[in-house]
C-alpha cells in the first residue's frame, strides 16, 4: 500500500518539517533507508504513529487506473503492513474506502510480516517483503531501496502495466 | 481468533438479547448457521458492527497456555478475518494485547478473504477458511460447524496440544 499505491515519501517530508522542524528535499533521501533519511524519527517512530498520517497520503499517480485494469485479468489483493501502528488500521481501510471503492473488503489484508501472504506476483517497495515472496516480484521504486537491484524495478504504475501486458 | 481464541458464541447470545431482546439457549443453535441462529441480525449485522463486541470477547479456555505451547515449537499467525467490519480491527489488536500480549505485531494478519494465507496448519472454525487451505487443516467445533465433517474436528484446545504432540 505505502509506496505502491500511496505515495508515502512526500508525505514524511511534510510531518518530518512539521514534527521536527528539520526540511528534507526528496532527491536528498536518494539511496538512504528510512532510519537514514529520518534520523529524528527513527526510534520513536511517532510520525506513522500520528492520527491522520495514513489517512491523508496521496494516491500514487496512477495507481487506481491502473489497478482497475488489473483487476480485468487478476484477482488483486491489497496487503498492507499496518499492526505495528494499530492507528493506521482504521485509517488504511477508510483510505481505500475514499481512493479505491471499487477494492472489497475481502481482498484487503492487513498484517505484519508478509512472509505468510501467498500470491502468484507481489508488487512491493520493501526487499524484506519480496525476497521471501513465492511469486514474481516487482519492486518500486523507492529512496530506500535504490541500492537493492536483485528483484526486477518499476518506476511507475505504467511500468507495471507494460509488464503485466507481456505476462 | 473468533471461535478458535475467543468464545464469541456465548458473546452473540448476549447481544443477540440485549439489541433484539431474543433469548437463546446455546443448545438451540446447535447445528444452525449463524444466519439460521440469529436470523434478525443475518441482513445487517449490526451485533458485529457495535463497538465493542471484539473488545470485550472472552478467551477461549485454555488457548493463552496452548498458545504458548504451540510458540515453543512453531511460529503461530493470528490471523482474523477483520476487514467486513472496520470497528473490529483496532479492537482485535487492543484485545490481543490484553490477552495474547506474548504475540508480537508481526505475527497478527487482519484480512478479508484467507485464502491467500498460507501456513502448514490451520486451525479455524470455519470451512471457508479451511477448504482453501494448502496445510493441514484442524476444524475447532461450533455450532455452524456441526454438520461439516470433512476436515479433523477438534472440541477444545487440550485436543490441539494432543494433535500437535503426535506431530
Amino acid at each position: 500500500m505505502d509506496g505502491v499505491i500511496a505515495d508515502v515519501e512526500p508525505q514524511l517530508i511534510k510531518y518530518y518539517q512539521q514534527q521536527y522542524n528539520i526540511t528534507i528535499e526528496r532527491s536528498a533521501i536518494h539511496g538512504l533507508s528510512g532510519k537514514e533519511a529520518f534520523p529524528e524519527d527513527a526510534d520513536s517512530k511517532k510520525m506513522l504513529n500520528t492520527s491522520g498520517f495514513f489517512r491523508t497520503l496521496d494516491v500514487m499517480p496512477g495507481a487506481v487506473n491502473a489497478v482497475k485494469k488489473l483487476m480485468e485479468n487478476y484477482e488483486v489483493f491489497i496487503v498492507s503492513a499496518a499492526t505495528e501502528f494499530p492507528l493506521s488500521l482504521l485509517e488504511k481501510v477508510d483510505w481505500l474506502k475514499e481512493h479505491f471503492p471499487f477494492i472489497e473488503w475481502r481482498n484487503v489484508v492487513l498484517c505484519g510480516d508478509k512472509s505468510i501472504i501467498k500470491t502468484d506476483y507481489i508488487i512491493d517497495d520493501h526487499c524484506k517483503n519480496l525476497d521471501f515472496s513465492a511469486g514474481k516480484t516487482i519492486m518500486f521504486n523507492a529512496h530506500h531501496n535504490i541500492k537493492q537491484n536483485h528483484h526486477l524495478r518499476v518506476m511507475n504504475w505504467d511500468e507495471i502495466l507494460d509488464f503485466f501486458e507481456k505476462e
